[in-house]
């Protein structure tokens, strides 16, 4: 029996190359794929849907916003605590990379741009060595179960 | 008989300070009021979710999760159409106003902060007059149906 689908599919998702230049893969859940985005001065993650053809926030179809929201909260809880973060910053802007993609920041009061957003703030900093902070991500999240 | 409610429920809400000074109000959704915040610049609307004890976007209860996001939709969609805009900007911060709040923000291609944040673009200019943009977004939102 040959098999098409002819929607939405997660096997037609390829992620944006800006944003597997700037980032680390860390896994993926039942929608997102989790990256840490390359830049030591914040901890911060990034969820993409790895559905076709979304490009701002209200595109996610209902069926997918109850996970999307659920994946939202289990990488600010972890980046919260693994940050020991004073507040989650959370935004889908999307204005350089066109896929949907959102933003989950543990911010300090004094880290390197508070209180302004991160993006207010120049440049990056790469990781010397971004692997303790991708274990850690690991350890408290539920990634990969069904590959 | 006499009735408490003894969990949050929207007679507990009051709108932060800064957020009744920055912003003209819209109206009510079932979960959200809606403000305009007073920047010329960006056609800008601001959700505030009429619960208590909010901060981070990971707070909102599951129960209130698929209204916010239908919420988020209607006011992104209106804001698009109105402002004609190229991509709609969706963000939680909330590192100088604690009280939960969702920034919904209509970008073009030619405004003053593109491709950055708006947050970038230095501070708001005040609108001579909101009611004309006032009255379209009370024209393109359902708002206040049990009020």
């Amino acid at each position: 029996l040959y098999f098409r689908f002819e929607d939405d599919h997660p096997m037609d998702f390829t992620l944006h190359s800006r944003l597997a230049a700037d980032c680390f893969l860390i896994g993926d859940f039942a929608l997102c794929r989790v990256l840490l985005n390359n830049d030591a001065r914040f901890p911060w993650c990034i969820l993409v849907p790895r559905l076709a053809h979304l490009r701002d926030f209200h595109d996610v179809p209902a069926a997918n916003r109850a996970t999307l929201f659920d994946e939202i909260e289990w990488v600010s809880v972890a980046l919260q605590r693994i940050g020991r973060a004073d507040k989650m910053n959370v935004a889908a802007l999307g204005n350089m990379v066109p896929q949907l993609h959102i933003h989950i920041i543990a911010r300090r009061t004094n880290d390197a741009a508070w209180p302004a957003p991160v993006w207010s703030a120049g440049a990056g900093t790469p990781y010397d060595d971004p692997q303790p902070l991708i274990a850690q991500l690991k350890a408290h999240l539920d990634l990969d179960r069904s590959s």
